[in-house]
């Protein structure tokens, strides 16, 4: 047997590709299908089965993507009307070489999730357990809405304490993500783990049933606003792209026109770069910054535009994006923004602050307000008194909260998100806004006032 | 944490990359040490550990290169005087970010084998297990020699049974070799394992602690005669490459006055290439033979002229080399066999023969004498009555006992050691040899008669 961990990284996402005797099957394929294909050919394999745990909600699948690409057949989980590929049934077997690959139906994160046990003649010794249990987390309860959230938590108890721990401290879990994912708030750094360390190690296996239950009920995670549009995606199926797109080379009178016909230039280089000189409406994500917060940021069915430094940048652009389902990117910047620069068009700029000029002007008096993207687990390194306190995805709904009177000064740990911040902003007509380079780490090592975060 | 399984195929070797917190160890490395490298530029890390399970003997370790390439310091088992690198101690720990590496001594494979348990904040989880314990299988106690193998069985046993099982079953184990490796008789096939797997389904660990003295101490596995070489090399300390050696693009004139001055041609070609036409005097082994039979067929001691289809087989061929000790290839043949061809130089041919043309000539009565250079394991599949058995690696030292008078058909599974072979005992002055096509496969699939093999 041959397996492998094909991880999409800001997603936190692992899918993987196990194979025997020449078959494969890869478990919850990511949409850029072309690594999956690539071990095929390198080991002469095929791949026969495409495996998914649940519908994902965060990324789109590569299920029809790949099946198209191999003939594999899909499987998921028959409580979910899916419009592709087959229903699976509790405890259904597929031979793959000399493995035996059995579905276990274990409810609890979605209604449809399953886990897929891993057997040779030895006996079962692999579980890729998707988002029913994580390395020191379980998947979350909540995705489903308010109405299931207890029905669900309760399941979700009793298939990893009936189904999964049964199985034996010795057997290895494979899941669905690591550290990072917005599908576990407390998922550890260990990268491959065992049911015996989840049940040794893991806080929620720690609990009594009703513990856990309401543990669960008060959790409270942020749900990303295009998880349903990823939901919507993978129960229908999404669109088989055949091959990476290529966006084409915009001169920047064509990038003009493309902007002038609706489209959104997407800037996906560094903030300090965004803020010193960007297209006017243009939209800054800093690239890493696409599989964790594109999703917030960028609204879905406009044509897109890339703006990098680098070609390579663009194709990385591009794969993190159709992994989220924007397909639709027609073109990038060619040479970055120093043709549209030289060409004298016109350029829109963001004013950068320090710690210690934000400080002094604090001091002085002027009325500005620190606005702070950090998440609740990240504040707990401390506070800047006085700031305010705005997730980044909750930013565009919320900014009817901010004061008209007062320049934004907007900030994360260390800038990215500030950058992405205010060009969302300055783009919805709040023109008073501007980043903090360094965010809270420049602030805490200039020595300036750093106070604890208060509850509530 | 970051951790990826580092392959060398062939060998069945993996070494393993180790990261938190941008600090890297690698256990284990392969001489051609730029996967480790690529790893901590793609990280922005820093590889701080070189950590030796024990002293290898099937490949050049890689510690010295590394080290001298990043400034890692090299640890390895006080129990045997290293030229290079530091002494470990039972117990000893090392930090490497959030993580804490602590040496176990576990001799048995040899005196100081050690293994590496890994803990974070909440426990122990994953042990690097080197040759003592592997998927399905121990190590070998025997290649210290015969006066200490009773002493290291007893002393495998203890390390297995009051060091690493005590461990929990729910540790994740992860050893040097895979399936595959002439380091271990029945490594299995699952690719990582835990210490409750092993406890259930490894035979080794099944048995009482005579029994599996008792069972070491007839395990009779061949010893390839380079590993003398490799255990010298990494005793001492082998040469720092620096980087990959990159042979000179070789005329056929040139190539003829290499040969001429003591070069050996070594031909990676497939067999059915290399026996349908040659240079003469050079020796066969298919590139994924190489490292597989490469220390059992080419000479330690001589310039090597590598012949290969594409430019691409000669770098693979240099890096299986490398990892075997052979760092002077000095050249390779530009354009393959081509140009040798037509420009009219010496060609030497050996007999191809498919299975029926063997067969009918045996009917017919020719004197003709199979022989077979599978091993024991392949051989349970069947057998072809009245051929010889003699294992590739020892095929040159027992050449005496083959008769003079008879056509010498070589075959093995499917072919490839077949050609290797017979170039060997023609390059040794036995001349009339052939191999057969498609080998033990061919004949049983044309529906030829195959007898079980007899013990003995």
């Amino acid at each position: 047997m041959f397996f492998k961990r094909v991880r999409s990284e800001g997603l936190a996402h692992i899918s993987y590709f196990l194979e025997s005797e020449g078959q494969a099957a890869v478990i919850d394929p990511r949409r850029d299908v072309g690594e999956y294909l690539d071990l095929v050919r390198g080991r002469e394999a095929r791949i026969k089965l495409v495996l998914e745990t649940h519908r994902n909600e965060d990324y789109v699948s590569g299920a029809l993507e790949l099946a198209n690409a191999t003939g594999a057949a899909i499987y998921h989980g028959e409580q979910l009307e899916f419009g592709y590929g087959n229903p699976l049934q509790d405890g259904q077997e597929f031979g793959l070489g000399e493995l035996t690959v059995r579905a276990m139906h274990t409810p609890g994160h979605t209604y449809e999730s399953h886990c897929f046990l891993v057997s040779d003649a030895r006996g079962p010794f692999m579980l890729f357990s998707g988002d029913t249990l994580f390395s020191g987390d379980v998947g979350r309860t909540d995705l489903t809405g308010p109405d299931s959230l207890r029905d669900l938590s309760e399941k979700l108890y009793d298939s990893l304490h009936h189904r999964l721990v049964p199985l034996g401290q010795e057997v290895m879990v494979l899941p669905a993500h690591g550290a990072g994912s917005a599908c576990g708030h407390a998922i550890g750094k260990r990268e491959i783990t065992t049911i015996g360390l989840e049940v040794r190690d893991n806080h929620a296996l720690q609990l009594s049933r009703m513990d856990f239950i309401m543990s669960k009920m008060s959790e409270g995670m942020e749900k990303p606003p295009y998880f349903e549009r990823m939901e919507a995606l993978n129960l229908h199926g999404p669109i088989i792209l055949g091959e990476i797109p290529r966006p084409a080379p915009l001169s920047p009178r064509q990038l003009k026109e493309a902007q002038e016909g609706g489209g959104l230039v997407l800037d996906v280089r560094e903030p300090h770069s965004y803020v010193a000189a960007h297209i006017p409406r243009s939209q800054n994500v800093w690239l890493e910054g696409i599989p964790v917060f594109g999703g917030y940021l960028i609204p879905y069915g406009r044509p897109l535009v890339i703006m990098a430094d680098r070609l390579e940048e663009v194709e990385v652009a591009v794969r993190y994006l159709i992994r989220l389902g924007y397909e639709d990117v027609i073109g990038y910047a060619k040479g970055g923004m120093g043709p549209w620069i030289m060409n004298g068009m016109p350029i829109s700029t963001i004013p950068a602050r320090t710690a210690q000029e934000v400080r002094s002007r604090q001091q002085a008096g002027d009325p500005l307000l620190l606005v702070d993207l950090r998440d609740r687990r990240e504040m707990e390194e401390g506070v800047i008194p006085g700031s305010t306190f705005m997730h980044l995805g909750k930013l565009l709904e919320r900014s009817s909260e901010l004061p008209a009177d007062q320049e934004l000064v907007l900030f994360c740990g260390s800038g990215p998100r500030g950058g992405a911040a205010a060009s969302l902003l300055r783009n919805s007509g709040i023109g008073n806004v501007s980043m903090m380079l360094g965010g809270f780490a420049a602030w805490k090592r200039g020595g300036l006032p750093v106070g604890p975060l208060k509850n509530g």
